[in-house]
């Protein structure tokens, strides 16, 4: 198994929910370039829990200890490690589901694999909260891409049905910047109200609901990225699925090309300030797997988070036989409010991976 | 640049669309296996244009030529090489696109990355055409599969927004074969029907549809795949987004997730003919990257064809100045159909190298 | 830069000799084999400075910190983390190099790579210091290949010109035990004091000398590897060369082979046992790059400690001028006899990696 | 199992002796890159047989057809593919050999491998020729890097314990052009007669010799490579034991070190016309993985040929009994001639790779 991504760019996350600590390390980062720590923290914050009523009150203190690659906050060239200690597992919280697994967890699926020695405490090695590592790692990778003129922003762009609006044709970093200082980040404020009524009845009645989240990266120069698969889209794709509970992403016009005339879906070629641009972005920004300049534009849709309130039907694997369970301890009714900064981190990843590769 | 995908199972595909060949290198098919060349070219048939009014009418003399890692018709563990010749190439048809990029093809980025070196008659190695040697590598993986009990099936779920009816909770090598029998491959005839149709008035106006094609898997062991990056999800979509007009990628319940709640999207475990199953399958077969044992259930969506008759607005690169062009030559009005079997020839090879990696 | 290794076992490893930590992450390790605490730190005090005249006087308390993969010394499937921090630093012994870069050692070309942004301090991320997280992965691959009959064993077979005894045709666990427990292991005790005594008295005139080590593994089964670029020797040979002042790999007959005849050199097939073995093992129990169930043989040639402490000739970079400079600190006077369980771990890595791989 | 090497530039060779065809893609050559055909087929005429007494009779037609990647001459930046059509093949004189294994081939290796599906007719995709398609790739790497001005030259260093000069400090192309155009390539024409007799000395007894070639690469930026797993060491050693019959790499003072003191191995830095180099060079260009500026110097030593006349002991797989076999055909008694310029065309395409990469 490998929970690494990347070509020139190597991220390897470990660690498991509920182990002594969970963390990341990166073969790549360029030798030089400096990492603001508030910052980061500040992004780390974004991903943490306990931040409003809609996440899971859980506290975690998401600080890394970075263990190399850096001094005095210059990444120095050799490979960058940073662990997070796991000080607030409440294990009893997760206790009896190696023989009952959670649906749609991964704790059978970990059974069959691993015959019973998976530490799948917290959800192990699967949990959400190896998105922290990734987020420390990514969070690097937006500052560095920052100093190039990259931008990287998301939004929810759907929640249980209720759609925010998409991004306009060129985004701005100062619209990121927005979207980041939020802790609920839509583009429509009427459209977020009512996203978040929907989940706050969805937690009040021991629910869940899941979410799409649109993710914009402008100032990519054009070519970046090859042919088939090791497209721009092959390589995101594959890193972005990493992220627990993704179950589609699309680039562009995305599903929606499905319902589409090539004359409305084509992207017609046109001149602006001296650039070659297009009237529309269906392409979301790569053509034939590589970057045409106009900004990025990708969707990803995050299930509804799987443990919920009620009583649930599953299965005792050593009696084979079939029961039921209730699964305790606190959660996020949308797990995609917390997944908004990881997207923005895996796409930088991805992306200064390719940057640096050239 | 890395037209290959793949880690014990590695497919590396050559080729332009006028050059003298296209081909397919796979590296790690199992030594002793025989292959069926008159099945493989019926597969490869089902690719191949020109066998109705509503696939291009170009001949391609799509046979391959095995160079190496075969000896009569069984696989000798070395690596498999085949050729196929470009014969039919009318390049008349596609001159001129150099200064003036098509809309939405691959012509603009191509000529931003490769600066004018790019063999681009009839898309390069961003042509469809790429496909062939593609489908020549997923139609052997296929008869492998099929040994080993798993089979592929796919058809198409939605064309310009007319929706087929799902696979059932169970498909069946049956229906798979039934589908793979069709040269338009529905499981609703009504939907179909009208999918024709909408496809005959594009294409008799000029313009072309999108789709979106969804693909199963039955007989998978529970276990495959990895957590995070390398999960089964991770690993198909980086292979399927390699293929030429793909927007979007999702497993399961996909992008309706989204307007879904955790207790209608969860799936509830249960025991059936002795085995550990879902009563639903909404995770498409895979939980936490890993295999469950259900069948295994992916979507594609595909963009409307961008070759189309009308006058598009496109730039003269060498001017900077806005112009337009008219694309002749012949293309088919919905991409997608064609696309099936290569859906289920990617997939075939990335659960192939699953299988063998153990 | 990647510092790893690897393809279904990857080795990750990371740190700077001065900084907080060094350490090392593996992907891959199998679900479910112990791990026995006290034999991997005995193995790990092979490598430690400070065990005898001949090793350099420094403490290092390299205790590591499992941080993931690991629960109650049983390995859980998920990637292994493990961390050791970082203690008895005297950064004033390599205080002034970051000008003047000690010859033979990497403060150049890290110079010139990372433009004055890497820690170099203690030689940095090169570090000889490095090989302890190395150890940390490979002790353990010593532990599951032993259960799996599959032992791994080494002695200094050359010494400043004084040869030791080869391997025998067939070497057994026991003699493997035998070099294990003692601190300066050779085969040939006579040629094991001469070693010694040219060590001291190189040290004794501040200088160093260079070694060779031999390593065999037996109990492997044949048919490990592939043809060509994944090889065995590939793979073994790519790994060794990761093990700081590792100037030449070879196998079975190795450099010798040049002087060789065909006749000679041909290792002819018998019946022993009623297994297929070779009469004699030039080919060092690989043919073709896969294994043949002979011993495997390889030989690791490492040169003289850079550093010595004699005034040496160097420049400075700012100045671009000749210069001098003297190395302070403590250092060993032969790097190889540190360098055996290294050896050992890198060589039951890779194996590891392919029995894995089957 | 993956014939494959590279990161940025991937090379893939395929082919068995007497199949059909053997060939290579290549994956990353710069597009916009001229090829010299002419220049090439010199190339590869220095790897064919046929050339001289010293070498086999046998008479390949080693014309590689370009299939893609390659248009007027020039590379298109997409996949390249050549392919050789095998046509020459005797396989009479290779019968029966997959129930004998000849001592010291592939043939036992690849009868438990591949439980005899593999095509061992004449060597398989093991045999010596397999270099063919990998000059191809590796010629056009050559005059790839001379336009950048790096260039690589190789020599027989050391055929049957006669030993030729080494390569100065300081080799020149023009040196290089002057063993490039000599069909026994060598430094000290007396060594170089000593050698011939030696081999002829062999041939005549129906015996073969082994050789050492020693390469050098002049011209390189310092700063390539990377520290540890990733050195340019790991890089070249993991290539060039692809290429068939190598027992050993080794780099600078290669083994050599072993004898050697700290205080005369240490290459001193020095300033020459206004650029850091070193007195001596037996780190061979490569500091911790990286170069140095210094020329690249490397050692690869290969085996006497196995194919030799005399009637050899070997073993029946199918009777498990122990029996001789008698090798007829044409064989190089020395393989290492023929292998010089395959060396060259490895380590160009490591060496090109690497500045691909930056």
């Amino acid at each position: 198994m490998s929970s690494e991504f990347g070509k020139n760019l190597r991220v390897s996350v470990f660690g498991e929910s509920h182990g002594t600590g969970i963390g990341v390390v990166v073969n790549g980062f360029p030798a030089g370039e400096a990492v603001d720590p508030e910052q980061l923290q500040r992004f780390l914050a974004r991903r943490a829990p306990g931040q409003s009523r809609l996440t899971t009150a859980r506290k975690e203190a998401d600080i890394p200890e970075f263990l190399s690659g850096i001094r005095d906050n210059v990444l120095t060239g050799s490979p960058f490690a940073a662990v997070i200690r796991n000080t607030n597992q409440r294990s009893g919280d997760y206790k009896g589901f190696e023989d009952t697994p959670r649906p749609s967890h991964a704790d059978y699926t970990a059974a069959v694999k691993w015959q019973g020695a998976a530490d799948m405490r917290g959800g192990g090695h699967f949990s959400g909260r190896l998105t922290a590592p990734l987020c420390v790692a990514g969070g690097i990778a937006l500052q560095i891409l920052a100093r190039k003129g990259v931008y990287v922003g998301a939004h929810l762009s759907n929640v249980g049905g209720i759609r925010d609006d998409k991004f306009p044709l060129y985004p701005t970093s100062e619209l990121f910047n927005k979207l980041t200082s939020s802790n609920f980040p839509v583009l429509n404020a009427q459209a977020g109200a009512a996203m978040q009524t929907a989940i706050q009845n969805a937690a009040s009645e021991g629910d869940s609901v899941g979410a799409a989240i649109e993710c914009a990266v402008i100032g990519l120069p054009a070519g970046l990225g090859d042919p088939m698969f090791d497209g721009v889209e092959s390589l995101l794709a594959s890193a972005l699925f990493g992220i627990p509970g993704v179950k589609g992403v699309s680039f562009g016009s995305g599903f929606d090309c499905v319902s589409m005339r090539g004359s409305a879906h084509n992207d017609p070629f046109m001149i602006k300030d001296g650039r070659v641009r297009t009237e529309t972005n269906n392409s979301g920004g790569i053509q034939g797997g590589i970057t045409n300049g106009m900004p990025l534009i990708l969707q990803v849709g995050m299930k509804p988070t799987a443990s919920i309130a009620s009583m649930q039907k599953t299965v005792s694997l050593s009696r084979m036989e079939e029961t039921e369970i209730e699964i305790h301890g606190r959660h996020d009714p949308c797990i995609a409010i917390r997944a908004v900064p990881v997207v923005e981190a895996v796409t930088a990843l991805v992306l200064l991976d390719l940057l640096i590769g050239g």
